[in-house]
């Protein structure tokens, strides 16, 4: 709880019913900020389109924050509206509340899904893009100083960069050599290399807030997440109606949460790919401490755009898949890769911001295994084993590619 | 005429009853090449929106069209469709005629509007990035090989770069230095720096090109055009109903007619700020032209997406009111600024692409005088003087220095 009355944050979090959503909704109002959620239930309502269910049961928003108040939580709102589409209420809602931060999950967020077919690329587009800029625009049209922190992707950068090349926190130093000879220095945004349509709309929105802190100087941290891994927060362990969501499906289901499930009911862990594929981790419970450290470390009023690499640890993802099997005793499956994507690459990230803010992480070691065990085991039974295989296919050479025998 | 059949293409000109779009398509057409013009004709509608009306009196499009055929050009043929909203016509149309090309122009194309207001903002963001998305995505989901050639603007580049730094064609080749000391080349896309939510838009587009160009194999040419001027091309001179518009408000009309007309009329040239500001320019002659050739020199499967610079000359905006002055007697108004951009900047620009494929330049010596005789002074009744201020303000501090007395 926070001592100083002053250092109290009244804050929309958009999206906060979802994966990383709710429990950052929830850490935050019990560090004493005023939280706000909005969202349009948009996550729970894909779910049933595509016949999926988290395998952790949760209860409904209203029900988690009831048990919320119930169990001592600072009280939480939550307002029903989608952001893409209602931008007069969003307007409202800003002009009556007057934020002084929003944290930004409102976007679908899967690559899979993102790639399932045409209809769900555009959906992606428009929700995505058409959410962020509503957001930036009710906030110039309100005139209120309102702090954006947005949830973005390790992905914006590419895995294609040169070997050994370290991806800085945002901005890349350049020298341009001129036809005549001469050359100049420049920092400039990150050259961006999405892997999917999703990936795609986060690097969109690093030109919309790149753009709206230039005109309107709107305060933004960007936070460049990279793949979250875990399930619930001590907050949201406090009682079962908090618990936080888990998906194990070929669409919404992150790649290690997907090997420790596996590994629970005894499913050969699905490796995509030849496995030399390197990602960037961190724990959720480290994610909504990264959000918090973001909320309470504001940019200044003449601050460009503020762009944290919000990862602890990279990992191939077979040697992952090798270190869960090694635990567990489960069996590695590889699988034709259903993404256009580098066969191997390098990742070398400076995250050196949130190390020096005081973030601790939570490395794999620390967690793997309760993870297995209080979730995954624990829920195994309410897994659909059909929901497994990645189905979504990046294009028709990789669709044929999976559908072979 | 084409002499040889396989080398017509069959091409969709998207936005083909616009300033630009129309004189492409009869251009096109009048070339040897099957026409289909696809537009939802926003562009008169805005017009009825803000209560004005092109100088150059202007035919409908079936009007237009059937003109077309009477004085003997080759048929075009119209849809009346909306790429932003209707993806599923669209996508019936691409795969009922089997394009070979599409040329698309359908994006709201003024930076004043789209600062006009949060709705204008968001209508520019919401009609541009999902109109260019629906294109790629039918183009994939009907699965045929379609040349997008697109417009884009040099406004994407940005107009605060380094004094005497030279813009290539899109693409910069960057040297980045290593924390270890080592560095490596790279050829990026050219940083993007838009000056309005309109150039914004233009920067998506770029990034929705990369993505389907390195996933899907799309061939996409994107033409970065400077400003242009001048009303008609032979084609539209062949009769009064072939017309092509001639926009002056301080929304649509583009710097340099604006000075044509307000000369032709007697009203003072409308400098805003310094003029120190230097922009590329080229003539609706060569614009027509450098799409043709970019339609018939396309890239190859295998090419990432082929950008060009799209202009003739780059000029101060102060000394291209002068240079009318000079020619037409007429006075210079310095008026203040209502965007939110560098004072001065100097341009340089690499055009040669064109320069080889073998484009021949109108240069503003030649044509300034007959545009302001045959077209400006013409129509001049027609002008209503109170639509032309540029009220369209970038920022509310911009906004209060135009209100200013």
């Amino acid at each position: 709880m926070l001592e100083q009355q002053e250092s109290r944050v009244k804050v929309f979090v958009l999206g906060g019913d979802g994966f990383c959503g709710w429990p950052c909704a929830v850490n935050l109002a019990d560090a004493g900020h005023d939280v706000l959620i909005v969202d349009n239930l948009s996550r729970r309502k894909i779910d049933i389109d595509l016949g999926v269910e988290s395998l952790t049961p949760i209860a409904t928003i209203q029900e988690r924050l009831r048990a919320w108040t119930e169990t001592g939580g600072r009280e939480i709102r939550f307002s029903g509206l989608d952001i893409a589409r209602d931008y007069d209420l969003l307007l409202d809602l800003i002009r009556s509340e007057r934020p002084d931060a929003v944290v930004h999950f409102a976007e679908q967020r899967a690559a899979p899904y993102s790639m399932k077919s045409s209809a769900t690329k555009r959906y992606t587009v428009d929700n995505n893009v058409n959410g962020t800029h509503n957001l930036l625009a009710a906030i110039v049209e309100s005139g209120l100083d309102v702090h954006i922190v947005h949830l973005g992707t390790m992905g914006v950068y590419g895995y294609g960069s040169h070997r050994g090349a370290t991806i800085p926190e945002g901005y890349l130093t350049v020298e341009v050599p001129q036809p005549d000879g001469t050359r100049f220095t420049e920092k400039i945004l990150h050259p961006s290399d999405p892997g999917s349509v999703y990936h795609m709309t986060k690097t969109l929105d690093q030109l919309l807030f790149h753009y709206y802190n230039k005109n309107d100087g709107i305060r933004i941290t960007d936070l460049h997440q990279g793949i979250v891994w875990g399930t619930n927060i001590e907050q949201t362990s406090r009682d079962p109606r908090l618990t936080n969501r888990f998906d194990y499906d070929g669409d919404y289901g992150t790649v290690l949460n997907r090997f420790l499930m596996q590994a629970a009911i005894g499913y050969p862990l699905s490796v995509h790919g030849t496995g030399g594929q390197t990602r960037a981790f961190i724990h959720i419970r480290d994610s909504v401490r990264c959000v918090q450290l973001a909320l309470e470390n504001p940019p200044s009023s003449t601050d460009k755009v503020k762009i944290f690499n919000q990862m602890t640890e990279s990992h191939q993802v077979g040697a992952l898949a090798q270190k869960v099997a090694d635990l567990t005793g489960a069996a590695v499956n590889y699988l034709p890769n259903p993404r256009k994507e580098a066969v191997e690459n390098d990742l070398i990230v400076d995250n050196r911001c949130f190390i020096e803010l005081g973030l601790k992480p939570t490395t794999l070691d620390d967690g793997l295994l309760s993870e297995v065990v209080d979730v995954a085991r624990r829920w195994a039974d309410r897994c659909d084993r059909s929901r497994i295989p990645c189905v979504s296919a990046w294009t028709k050479t990789q669709a044929a590619a999976i559908q072979a025998p």
